[in-house]
Formats: structure tokens, C-alpha cells, sequence
């Protein structure tokens, strides 16, 4: 149950605002386990329409999904040196199975270049079994120490897609087509403008040749890596042994990808769209997209009421809306009203005996607060205008957070400008440092580089920080 | 790539069939860690075939799908005394996470009503929270010593529903209700006629009041438990504590269910359709329902050939029919008859310059073996021959299954012909015998209950066993 009047204020305290927008709008809860996470059905219904929008995304450009184990030998994970120094810390191990002791401990996946590896060395034999292009939807473990909701917990739930390829040029523009892909999904499904770019080497996935990412902007200002696609070149082709017969006889060792969006996403969703009345969900991936909300005093009303709201409710449905009506007889629809706002529903359908009388109903949009989002309408034809609403409302979204975004990103030229820009937002700058420069911006500031933005300025410019001419802009912020 | 002529028969060796054709027919492979399995596209679009078939009906009960973590501390396992009893000897326990030995062990979730318990304990408050009806599709592990892929592996995918219910008969109710959704799914989608019944105590999910499941005949006169459905009573929901307050303001315990169908399912798609020439799948569930096999023999053919393969493609496309076009160059006609009929795509179309001529094309039917099974129709509105044809075959294969379990099933009273019956079939005997009878003839015949159908005879019997007066009768089977 809903208590918005208890949601702390986001400017006040951002980070409270959001764990408890979290619990209040029913979208997961804390597990038993030290940091991990219960998603509830709410949340789990969103996180279910990203699944159905990113797998059609993936199924045409030819991906297959598969599954593999969650185990994984422990010296699988060694034979990358890169991979298994940025994951040995935050493994969990297995060390007793079927009421013995393993001889091989085995690690729960963090990730599973390793497995992939494994079989795609069995599988592959000649250049006709290339590319193999396969995803795996699935849940990882990393044992963090420092955990939150979404964006960091022991288990997180994500797609992790595998790629093995003839030839480095089709390994990048692999790599690529699936940056694209989620740049896709975030700008149009989920109205997070996204920025997409290159990771610079001490943002590097653990065993990659180079790995690109799209990066948001949460309302506090701060960055949020939402997905991630990587060129691993052929270190764990030789890793594994991932050779293949060419048309010459030859068995080169092929190069190959992987790429991941995760239940973070959610996170991303949450803290890019939230106000200070709760959540605000993009009407494309709403579990609910519209709320009927029966307005009556007595049983003569209500049975006049519920008549027209069954109406309504199927001439939504055949439209294709995703339509909940909310007809608890113990709550007031003032209350209603929060709740839902609290749960972010983009519309909602107010209906009481007098809208029956003037055959129009309340129709309310939950991104423009109070009178100024509510209109009543004429009852006929009303499944299109939520359809067009629900449309306008999508473009709103994308258009506000675009604004923000911009509003908060600015081009400095100078370390004090730097340190005030990233303070509240994120920081373009030119840059030619080299990676100690970067940490130690990283240690005064907290800020570091999100991306190299694939949309670059033509010419040149001097490096903020070292004063070296630079050829390229960066994106520097604090991030999640 | 198939070898069908290296499949084993399945009268000769059942077991090398079934593990041949799995591989073969590119269904899974073995995972690095023992007993661990990797499921590869052509298995895991049967799945994901599977699952929403299962999804669909689950939502139309009101269900509402959930994530909860694969990670559980060990006590919660020991708060129900048989639960823990029935799983302890199974689990696979993380001892070490994140570089440090944990304070307290977690167990990789074997199931996860312990995990559920915790939450419904915090989640329901009142009746008006109830019922609660959550399902959860994931992966779960349960250590088995002897495996054997989708059947019996380290770790497994299903789903499982947790529902919890202010009284003992709607409690019930939901129990059978799933029995229902199961058996409905495998005879209407699966064409697997199973017979639902309740099992006996000795074979009691561990926890549980009375155990519900849906057993099928596999091509060796088997049994195999293919879904099953608990009424859990108030035995997790003391061991957890999930009461309500009710409207007589007192806080009963509530009653809860569990149920689950895994990828163990497949297995039992694969037993009891196969045969000699590999898989046979139900065309409501096959990833591909009809392959079509070019034929020709230079280019100039060629080009005219896949231009009508093109135009059927997208006419069967738009008929809803999952479509694939074997275009690989390297391989002959009569090679890919066979990799299709070893991979069970329940139709084909064969389509060279002759049928052009003709204006036909060869239609066959995987259900019936060589020239009887094959056609030439007309290319006009070919669409609506393979959409009825698909339908034939979903028909056909029940009813050959149907034909096959009855044929193997046999109304026995005494304990010679019991012998003789469960050595090739299921037996049906009136049953009036103690747990200590049952373990007898387990060890005797290696027959187990496997249900007391819900459809009895009317009247009395006489047991076959004890020789006292039975009012129910009991199906006796070896099993997987």
C-alpha cells in the first residue's frame, strides 16, 4: 500500500527517495540473503516488457537464445588473465555439493565469457558454423559489497549475449550493432536519451579489446552505465581455443563479442524519470498503462459506475492498451489517485456519475502534474485518445529527460569549471590524458570518464586537464 | 550436423537412443561441470515454446509472474522438519564470497518455498491481501549423483507457482487447478497424454500435505512424473509464520500450494514421440513447424527455385507458420530429409524445377514414415494445406500416443501378471497396500505408485498385493 506522503523530497535526499520509491511502489523488496533482491510482481512485469523489446531487437539481427549452466570450473575462470583479475574478487564459490566437499570448487557465473568459450570451442569447426550468435537470458552473481536495489546486488538479473566471428572487421561491426541496438531500445522504449560511447582502458570490461557502453543521466545528476557491448578480439578465442577451418585450409582463431543489459536498466528507468510523487514509467514499457479509477457514494452509483468502467476497460483492451481497474472497495479515490501516481501509470480514467450524465470521463497523465495534466473528454472514441495520450506521453518523456540532461551537461575548458560541472552533471571536455590523469581526477573529484561519445566535434581542441591538444571530447561524472 | 544413420534403435538400447538423438538432433550438450547441462537454441526454443504456453494459462488464473533470489541461508531450510529432510542430502552450498569464508553458508535454492515463506510472512497482512498468487521461471539445483540431460541434471529450469489462501479449500482448489493447467498443456499442446492423479505418501513432495501429478509413458513403457501440483496445507506457513488477520480480527496461519513443470518436460516430449529416425515434435510447440528443402541442380534452377521458395516463405509466414528454409549450399536434398526428420520438424516442403512445372510442390509429414506420409498438392493456397496439415499431425501424434500408452498398460490382479506388466508398461491394480508394501515391491519389481488417477473406477476391488478390499486403484510403474 502506497504512502506517498511519507516519500522523501528527491533534492533533499536523493538516494532515500529512491530506496524507498522502490519498496513503496511495490517494485522489489530486500531477500534474506545480504544483498540480494526480491522483484515483485510490478517490477517483474516491467522488467519482462525490456526482456520482449530488446529479445525481438536481438532475434532480428539473427541472435538465438540459449541456456547455460550457472557453474562454471573454477580454472575456466583463470585462463583469462585480464578476466580473472577483475572478477576473482566478487566470486561466489561453491565448495560442498550433495553433502560432500567438491574436489573442483566451482564459481556461480559472474559472467560467462568462460563457458561460452568452453562450448563454442566444440561447436565451432569451420567457417560455414560462423558467426554463432547466441544470447542467454539469465541471472549472475557478483558479491558486492556495497549493494542497492537494481543497481547493485549480489544476484542481478540480464541478458548476456556471445558472438564468435571470422573476422575482426565483422567482430566490431558486431560489437556495434548491438550498442545501436540498445541505444534503440533505451532513447525509443524506455525515453532514456542515452549516450552512446567508448569506455576508456580503466573502464574496460575485464578482458575485452574495447568496450562501448550507453550511459544515462539519473535526476541527481549522476551517471548510470545502462548496457554495455564489447569487443573481446580474440583473447578468449586463444583462451579457449576457438579456431575454425577457413576456405584456405587454415585454422585461424576467430574473434568474438559480448554484450549485456541488465535489471540495472530498471534503476536507470526509476531515477532518470521519478519525481517527488514517485514513479514515472515510459507508456511503452508499463506494466500498466492506464489506470480506471470508478468514482461512486453508494450501490446505485457504483452499479451505474462499474457498468461503463467494464465498457471501457474492453474497448482498452481490444485497443491494445495494458488497462488495470482499480476497484478496492476500502480505499477513497483521492488515495487511488497517489497510489497510482506513486506507481508511475502513465494515464489515468477517472469516472463517477456525473462524467455518466455528460458521457465524457476524467482522463489524467501522470507527467504533468496536477490540473494542468487532467482534461475531461467526450466518452465516444476514447480507447483512441488514450492511445494518442499514451503516445504524447512517450514523447514527452523523452523530450523532458533530453532537457535535463542537456541542462546539466556542460563543455569546460578548465579543472575548477570541471569540478563545479560534475559536481551537478556531467562534463564534456577535450581530452588527451593518460590513465593516471584520469584517476587521479577520479580520486579529487570522483568523477570518471563514461564514455568517449561516438558523436564527436570535428577538429581538435586542448585537453582540459593536461593542456596537450586533444582530438577527442570526453564525457567525465560521478557515477552509480 | 546429423548422423542419422549412427542413431541407435530405440528396441535395442532405449537409453544410447535417447542420449544420441538429444545431441544429434542439437537439442543440448554436457556442461564442464559433471551433471550440468548447456541448452542449445533448437532445445531452448522448444522451451521458450513451452513456457508460454504454460504462461499464458498460468495469467488466466489470475497468476502473476515474480524473481526471486537462487540464494537461501541454510536455516530457513531446517524450519520444516520433512522439507529439510527430503533436500539436505541435494544442496550445493557457497561457503566463500567475495575473496572471504561466509559467517553463515547460503544454499543455491533447490526450490524455493522456504524463500517464499519469508516473504508471504512479510507481505500479507490482512485477508484483503489474499489470495496471493506468484509464480517464478528460473533455474534450481539439486546435486543428483546419477544425471542424465533434461531429465535428471545438476541444475534445471521450471517454473514454479507459490500461492498462499485465507482456507483449506481454496487452497485445494488452486492445487487442482494447476493439475489441471498441466494436463491441459501437455495432452492439448504437448500431445502427451499423461494421466493426473495424486501420489502415494512414500512419494510426497517433502513438506507437502498431498502431492498432485500429471505421469506419461515414455517409448520404452516407462513413466515419467512430468508435472506435479502440492497442497502444502499450514506446513510452511507455521514453519514461516504467514498469518492474516481476518475479519473477525483474529490471525490465522494461511494455506499455502506449490507446483512446478521443468525442462525435465522436454524429455518427455522427446520419450514419447521419437522414434528410429530421431525426434518428432508436437507441431503447437516445435520451433520449426515446417522446413522446405530446394531442389535443383545448377544455377539457372536455382534462381527459379528459391524465387518460389521466397514467395511460400512469406505466404506461410503470414499464415503464423514458423517457417525455415534450408539454403545451405554444401549439402544434398536427401541429407537434409533426413536432418529434418532427426530434428522432428513436424511438416516439409520439397520444391523443385519439376513441381514449378507442375505448379505443385511435395508436402510431407514427419508423423508418417516415408511415401505414405508424403504428397503433391497443388501450389495454390498452400498456406491453408500446411496450416491443416500441422493440425493432422497434432491430432495424429495424441492419438498414436494415446494408442500406445493403452496398448501398454494392463489391469493386472495378481503379482505374476504384475510383474510381466510393469516389465514393459504401466500396471493398473486396485490397491489397498501399506507404505511398507509399496517399499516391497519397489525392491522386488522396481515398480512404484505412480498416481492414484483422479478417474476411479466406481465400486470395489480386491488389491493384488494385500488381497484386502480397495476402493481406489493405483497405476504401478518403473520410472525415470
Amino acid at each position: 500500500m502506497a504512502k506517498a506522503d511519507k516519500l522523501p523530497k528527491q533534492n533533499q535526499d536523493f538516494n532515500a527517495w529512491y530506496n524507498t520509491v522502490v519498496l513503496q511502489a511495490d517494485m522489489a523488496d530486500y531477500g534474506p540473503v545480504r544483498g540480494t533482491m526480491i522483484v515483485k510482481p510490478y517490477g517483474w512485469a516491467l522488467w519482462e516488457n525490456i526482456q520482449a523489446a530488446l529479445d525481438s531487437r536481438f532475434k532480428a539481427t539473427g541472435v538465438e537464445n540459449a541456456g547455460f549452466p550457472m557453474f562454471i570450473p573454477m580454472e575456466f575462470l583463470r585462463r583469462e588473465a585480464k578476466h580473472v583479475e577483475g572478477f576473482a574478487p566478487e566470486l561466489a564459490v561453491v565448495t560442498h555439493g550433495g553433502g560432500k566437499e567438491l574436489e573442483e570448487p566451482v564459481v556461480v557465473r559472474p559472467t560467462s565469457e568462460t563457458l561460452i568459450g568452453h562450448a563454442y570451442s566444440n561447436w565451432i569447426q569451420s567457417y560455414r558454423d560462423l558467426p554463432v550468435l547466441l544470447n542467454l537470458w539469465n541471472s549472475v552473481v557478483r558479491w558486492e559489497l556495497r549493494t542497492k536495489i537494481f543497481l547493485r546486488t549480489l544476484e542481478f538479473y540480464w541478458q548476456e549475449g556471445h558472438t564468435a566471428h571470422a573476422s575482426a572487421e565483422e567482430a566490431q561491426e558486431r560489437t556495434m550493432m548491438m550498442l545501436d541496438a540498445y541505444t534503440d531500445f533505451a532513447v525509443n522504449e524506455a525515453a532514456v536519451p542515452v549516450i552512446p560511447g567508448e569506455k576508456s582502458e580503466l573502464e574496460r570490461f575485464a578482458g575485452a579489446d574495447r568496450t562501448f557502453t550507453i550511459e544515462a543521466m539519473m535526476g541527481d545528476g549522476k551517471a548510470l552505465q545502462s548496457g554495455t557491448s564489447h569487443n573481446l578480439g580474440q583473447n578468449f578465442s586463444k583462451a579457449f581455443d576457438i579456431t575454425y577451418l577457413d576456405e584456405n585450409n587454415e585454422r585461424p582463431y576467430c574473434w568474438t563479442t559480448s554484450w549485456g543489459l541488465s535489471s540495472r536498466f530498471i534503476g536507470a528507468i526509476i531515477m532518470t524519470h521519478g519525481d517527488d510523487k514517485g514513479l514515472k514509467l515510459p507508456p511503452r514499457l508499463a506494466p500498466i498503462q492506464t489506470v480506471i479509477v470508478p468514482i461512486y457514494r453508494n450501490d446505485d452509483e457504483a452499479t451505474a459506475v462499474m457498468a461503463a468502467v467494464a465498457r471501457i476497460e474492453n474497448e482498452l483492451k481490444t485497443a491494445g492498451v495494458r488497462v488495470k481497474v482499480d476497484n478496492r472497495d476500502n480505499l477513497s479515490p483521492g488515495f487511488k489517485f497517489n497510489d497510482w501516481e506513486m506507481r508511475g501509470v502513465p494515464t489515468r480514467i477517472e469516472i463517477g456519475p456525473r462524467d455518466l450524465e455528460n458521457n465524457s470521463v476524467a482522463l489524467a497523465r501522470r507527467d504533468v502534474p496536477g490540473r494542468d495534466g487532467k482534461q475531461f473528454v467526450a466518452r465516444d472514441g476514447l480507447a483512441e485518445k488514450v492511445v494518442a495520450l499514451l503516445d504524447d506521453v512517450q514523447v514527452a518523456m523523452l523530450a523532458a529527460a533530453t532537457a535535463f540532461r542537456d541542462a546539466n551537461t556542460e563543455d569546460v575548458d578548465n579543472y575548477n569549471d570541471f569540478r563545479r560541472a560534475t559536481a551537478k552533471g556531467f562534463a564534456r571536455v577535450w581530452w588527451a590524458g593518460t590513465n593516471e590523469d584520469e584517476n587521479r581526477i577520479k580520486e579529487e573529484t570522483k568523477a570518471t570518464i563514461r564514455c568517449i561519445p561516438m558523436e564527436q566535434p570535428t577538429g581538435t581542441g586542448t585537453c582540459f586537464f593536461t593542456g596537450k591538444s586533444a582530438d577527442k571530447v570526453a564525457i567525465f561524472a560521478r557515477s552509480y
